[in-house]
């Protein structure tokens, strides 16, 4: 295996990569594959509503707990739970105490979806 | 939110989910999206070398550990950490003990990539 095909096989240590996360709702490169982004993410309060016209979003819970709200309704993910957010439904996530969040979606999804604001991050960190 | 959308977006619970999974080495489908597949497997004993011409394929290990032998060298993957495998390059999964592993590929992922053996699964069963 050349150097780069290695570097790309690192193994990541999850909760190593979450200590190194200082702020909240910004999204952090850890891997890429076939065009999709995962990212680590630690929430706190509340996100803004939005959705994605293009992207599904999975989200996976590996510590704490957020609410995910939908027009009609809201579920709590817990540690060790996911949820997939299908493109076109509207959705804000909630956090009364810190979660530390998995991300899995395309390269190209844009945090806040179709909505444009402070909490908007257009360039991600990578890990 | 219709009835579909509805369905599609109710959490699933990782663990309860691997309870029901009762063979080694047989990727069950856990969730979809944008064209990429969220698999549960458990891992036992020794897999067979491969690699995925067109796929990168991620393991995420949600209990245990495995060890992940690439050509040059092996990487012990444990519990909350995760390995991407870049197409191409050859790799060979083997757990010592039984390992629960999340996958995250493409949809058209076949599980032993260029070799098609009594391992390959060619229809994965839904969880």
């Amino acid at each position: 295996m050349n150097e780069i095909a290695q570097r790309m096989t690192d193994k990541i240590n999850i909760d190593e990569r979450f200590s190194r996360i200082t702020d909240y709702w910004n999204p952090h490169i850890a891997g890429e594959l076939n065009g999709q982004m995962v990212k680590l993410v630690k929430f706190k309060g509340e996100f803004v509503w939005h959705h994605h016209d293009a992207e599904d979003e999975m989200f996976l819970v590996v510590r704490g707990a957020f609410d995910m709200h939908f027009r009609n309704r809201v579920d709590r993910v817990g540690e060790g739970e996911f949820i997939i957010v299908p493109r076109g439904v509207e959705h804000k996530p909630v956090a009364i105490e810190e979660a530390w969040v998995m991300l899995f979606e395309p390269a190209s999804t844009l945090n806040t979806g179709n909505v444009v604001n402070e909490m908007t991050k257009a360039e991600l960190p990578r890990l």
